[in-house]
């Protein structure tokens, strides 16, 4: 029997997700926290864990997190749905919504998670290239939703690898025209101190994400997911009852309850990201773009596969671009430690230099 | 906007999985272990993640875990998927085969999630009643297999909620003459000692899926797909790349390094099980079925209604069942510690006589 006749075409075209484990000392590829959650925070989980069973089920939905965030971003808690991650309340949304029918838009570069799932779960796809400031060519864009109404639009705000935030007028009027859903991921939202939130109120087809990955959580896998009542309504129809993982819905209490210690962690990010800019201007042959993530994304003069491989020669992992005309001698690298961002620095100067 | 136009109609069409949370003194509702995990292994459980960076994400595809799952259960890691339980598995089987085509198709009463978790697919379902005997209607299944080809078939082995295993040459001649996926859910095989793993070799169009939630590590989430290589490649695409956070891998570790303890559990489980029935059986007007898992299905004369009440005023929570023409006047009860499956007797006896 040929088990590929039984395969959606579109999950047989595609390759997986690759995320190779590339052993290093210094991890600057995978935008996450530098600093583990401090070990008052760590004891408060280990505590947690001690008193739960952890042969009963996860508490299903998980009413008293949603309570949590809902009073954190101020909307209300049947807005809400907590995920396994932003990943996975993006293959909600793709699942939720009509397959085929009239596709789904987003701009590139962005999050890859977006075109991979969109394909996993049948729909067309439109890709619509950002403008040469890496902000969204609004009128292509406009003229596709009068054309082909996309039944989900994808911003990543700000957006990832590019790392700035697209111009907030721009996004409005998509927001206005769209007849479909329009989802702005603000997993970098924390070190832009912009939102979407206070839209809500006003746009029925406004949807927000939010994850604890970037601000110290990663390993938890923890995503939010904001909307109007009766999309959310909907979505919960397709969120699998027990998504959630006990120790997971631990951690993320633990976020909402010392929501302003991880607040501070993230502002500290923000500093250091530009004083890391400011050091990466001062190379000849590099070109930092503005950032409000707490990654840099730069162009280089120079060949990226040797300065990849020479950093990671040295025990310093970043991520390299080279898609014509998409991001062409480009590297992204996530803002470390002090001590982290004068190691990398130190490195690629020496590098340039010999 | 009226946001209802955007969503799969199968989606509109459907309620949520319920599972409310209802208080109760003695949990013998949902199948769990009635123990949680001994105090030296929680332990390690600790001990792991005081080691482990919350701040990085898990490893992707949870390489070293597949190994040591493949180790146990006899089959090439390249052959495994692990996942947030099986729900996330049964989820990523039904995106990757194609859509609406020919049809999923599985006993009823079953377990829910693969009725609802096909229609937020957008499959079409094809339900077959099971015997008077709670066996496979074998017949009429081949005979939709040779009218329809149902590109994916579902058969939970034991069953829930009837808690008996289909005759496995019943299984057999369906795996033989369907040319879709046939899916054998074995989240119940640790208390029947009855597995379709040594068929592996024989059908590539079996599937096997395992959990870990029925013996002590619900909380975690945890599920185990095995099928063919070129299956398994293809399923790899649909699977999120960070499904398992990495506390949930490091329990599904620990399960892997103590599976004998784990497995020594489930056999005092299956002990006790034939006790309690061997109890309900001296009890006038209730009838339990011959269970092959960790939960006894029993039908009764009185009404189910007044029978989960009164069990509930006194602490004991139970599921009822009452679909007319599918189960009626039926109770599940999870097999509970010896205390615990005594109380329930007593509580059960006082009603009944009172």
């Amino acid at each position: 029997m040929n088990i590929k006749t039984l395969i959606m075409e579109e999950v047989l075209n595609q390759e997986a997700y690759s995320a190779p484990e590339i052993p290093c000392r210094i991890k600057l590829d995978a935008n996450e926290s530098s600093y583990d959650i401090p070990p008052s925070l760590k004891s408060r989980i280990i505590e947690s864990i001690e008193k739960i069973s952890l042969n009963r089920y996860p508490e299903p939905g998980s009413p008293d997190l949603r309570k949590g965030f809902a009073g954190l971003y101020g909307v209300d808690d049947d807005m809400l749905i907590v995920g396994n991650g932003s990943d996975e309340l993006i293959q909600i949304l793709l699942m939720a919504v009509k397959g085929q029918a009239s596709g789904v838009m987003f701009p590139t570069p962005t999050f890859a998670m977006y075109k991979i799932s969109a394909f996993n779960t049948g729909h067309r796809v439109i890709e619509v290239p950002l403008d040469s400031r890496f902000d969204l060519d609004v009128d292509s864009m406009l003229e596709i939703i009068a054309d082909k109404s996309p039944e989900l639009v994808f911003f990543s705000y700000p957006n990832n690898p590019t790392g700035n935030c697209f111009d907030a007028d721009r996004i409005e009027a998509i927001l206005k025209e769209s007849s479909g859903i329009v989802v702005v991921d603000e997993a970098y939202a924390n070190f832009s101190g912009k939102t979407f939130l206070p839209y809500l109120d006003r746009y029925e087809n406004l949807v927000i994400l939010k994850s604890l990955s970037k601000v110290g959580l990663a390993a938890m896998r923890i995503g939010i997911l904001i909307g109007s009542l009766p999309l959310v309504h909907e979505l919960n129809k397709v969120r699998l009852p027990y998504n959630l993982n006990t120790l997971s819905q631990i951690a993320a209490r633990l976020y909402i309850d010392n929501e302003a210690e991880f607040r501070r962690q993230a502002d500290g990010v923000a500093g250091r990201r530009e004083e890391l800019s400011n050091e990466l201007k001062k190379i000849d042959g590099i070109y930092p773009y503005a950032s409000d993530s707490n990654f840099i994304l730069f162009g280089c003069t120079f060949d990226t596969d040797s300065i990849y491989d020479g950093l990671l020669k040295k025990g310093i992992l970043i991520k390299k671009f080279n898609t014509p005309g998409v991001l062409e001698n480009c590297i992204r690298v996530t803002v470390g430690t002090p001590e982290e961002n004068e190691e990398f620095l130190g490195a690629l100067r020496d590098i340039l230099t010999s």
